[in-house]
């Protein structure tokens, strides 16, 4: 079947594409010495789960625990939680994860979240690793001094089945590898190894060997790429993986066409304006612009086309985020060279928790 | 078992809020003549749609033909799909739609949509009632002339299975009643009758009967009303009845505190900023601001807060644009009084297509 006939909007992936996203990274990383453990927050799917592990990764990332769990039950079992579990209502769904992986590691910031993983651990009888956050730019979760880190560290440590692994950041800010220098300096003298120093994402992942310390990278979105990696310079329009492609629907006005993929496909999701404008890269027209986007409506001004599309024509769009477009679409079309080769459900969508 | 209990990022609505919604607009509608025919985007719950159609309304509006299906699947059979519907892909579902409804009808602005209606009903041997969308404001989809309505009308008139209804528009701007009125006397010299006239929505439902010749209403969002809606003066806070709970996971930094729902639970959605700043209303801290999202995190800016929020504290969120909201999660908890009284799952989830 071609992926022309599928009904619109729909997301679209291209194997060649995934693949060689999937080789690089883990050439990069092998080239490097450093673990590579993709986020799967991109994807969503295991199957491409799979094919990272099977290239080399050494297991997985993940953000919430339903996440992991969907890709536990598809059949990975070693698995990094990179978000701070917090919650009376998240202990008995952790301990379960704990029980059915072979590794099981957290990133936290705090000492609320380093009990409730610890009594997780505790009542599913296994250990799990502990990464502590730290603060490297981004300013949402880390901590923000080695005192703060340390305290974590002696929890940590206190705690019979937890393991203290290391440093986790998010992104690889300027100065990380010196803070983490620091910070496992300071925890020597009491004592304290910290092997890992994971770090991410993929708009810098190409320079993180310059990062003094780092052990792990964790990139989720060069798996497909988007219009912000493409603007961070990780990768370029030819890299990226996944098309929406969108039928339009209406031209109501001369400078006007209508998209039927609007914020529920393609997100409300803006990047800085160096990066491009509006809500996404019209493939067969690049110098349309998505102007605004309702639920179901993307409007285009193609008033700069000299071949303005026309209603019933089939578009790509390359989306501006495309993690947030993996949640919405309960499938995903998987095509090489144009044919159909397969359909997914995207079995971790929607785990917000 | 008591709602403060429910694992989180969840979506909560409160029933009591709902049925006043539905109650209220209802009467409104009751009291100036117009026939109600609610959105259904705003919940995609089937539950909801027939507590509307029992309170009167006329019908239910649905965007596409898969949010249409989910909810005659579940026993709806008055339909309007307000969305153009064009590409060959959407014969088929069109077609099989207009044979399990009673009356279906549905919104175009243009020749390459009637054509594939008129085939869909044709296709099914019924028949498929047509409104012409005009342009009101919005600058989205909708004919911009008198002459291209009429030519739609024409083109209506000539396929044996449709039957032209009247014109719709979104939102009801200003002037949109003279366009209708001026349009309808236009029609009537071709012999064109246009009894109906459908507009929406919900931030300025309270003064659609100010709008001359409208018999319909189309509104969403008062079901659960959000903070659009209150900002454009179309209810209060008290008539919100979606509120997004989530917990507290990490305060790395006094004037910082991070919650567990980012884009992919209250989505990047915003608005005007009269209307109020950031990514939500916090209830418990309105003096707080969610200044920015990830996927998965919410970081609020609590530099404001007497008694700042801690970790593990619950809160509640009621989002910028609740539409999108309800697009993201698979269940909705519905409670009474803080007991939840039913867990719904959202059928019309991601019904894009």
């Amino acid at each position: 079947m071609d992926v022309s006939s599928i009904d619109t909007p729909a997301i679209v992936i291209d194997l060649d594409r995934v693949e060689a996203n999937i080789a690089a990274a883990q050439r990069y990383c092998d080239a490097h010495g450093l673990a590579l453990r993709p986020h799967v927050k991109t994807h969503k799917l295991p199957i491409l789960a799979h094919r990272q592990l099977a290239a080399g990764a050494v297991g997985i990332t993940a953000q919430k625990i339903g996440e992991a769990a969907t890709m536990v039950a598809a059949g990975i079992d070693d698995v990094l939680l990179s978000y701070p579990i917090v919650g009376e209502t998240k202990l008995e769904p952790l301990s379960r994860l704990a029980r059915v992986t072979t590794r099981l590691s957290v990133a936290l910031d705090n000492a609320v979240a380093i009990d409730l993983v610890a009594r997780a651990a505790a009542a599913a009888g296994r250990t799990i690793g502990v990464l502590i956050e730290f603060e490297s730019g981004r300013r949402r979760t880390g901590v923000e001094s080695f005192d703060d880190a340390l305290a974590l560290a002696r929890r940590i440590d206190a705690a019979p089945h937890l393991r203290l692994d290391g440093f986790m950041t998010y992104p690889l800010g300027e100065g990380a590898g010196e803070w983490v220098r620091e910070a496992r300096a300071r925890f020597a003298r009491e004592g304290f190894e910290a092997p890992t120093f994971s770090g991410g994402g993929t708009p810098d992942m190409w320079r993180a060997h310059e990062t003094p310390g780092l052990t792990e990278l964790r990139p989720g979105t060069y798996v497909y790429h988007d219009r912000a990696t493409v603007g961070a310079g990780a990768g370029t329009l030819d890299d990226c993986a996944l098309y929406v492609h969108v039928t339009v629907v209406s031209t109501p006005a001369p400078e006007r066409a209508v998209i039927d993929a609007g914020s529920k496909t393609l997100t409300s999701d803006c990047i800085p304006e160096a990066f491009g404008s509006g809500y996404g890269y019209v493939v067969e027209h690049p110098e349309a612009e998505i102007t605004s986007l309702s639920e179901e409506h993307g409007v285009l001004d193609i008033s700069r086309c000299e071949r303005p599309p026309a209603i019933g024509d089939r578009l790509r769009i390359v989306p501006n985020h495309v993690c947030p477009v993996s949640n919405l679409d309960d499938r995903v079309i998987a095509q090489r060279g144009g044919r159909i080769e397969a359909v997914w459900p995207v079995w971790a969508r929607g785990m917000t928790r």
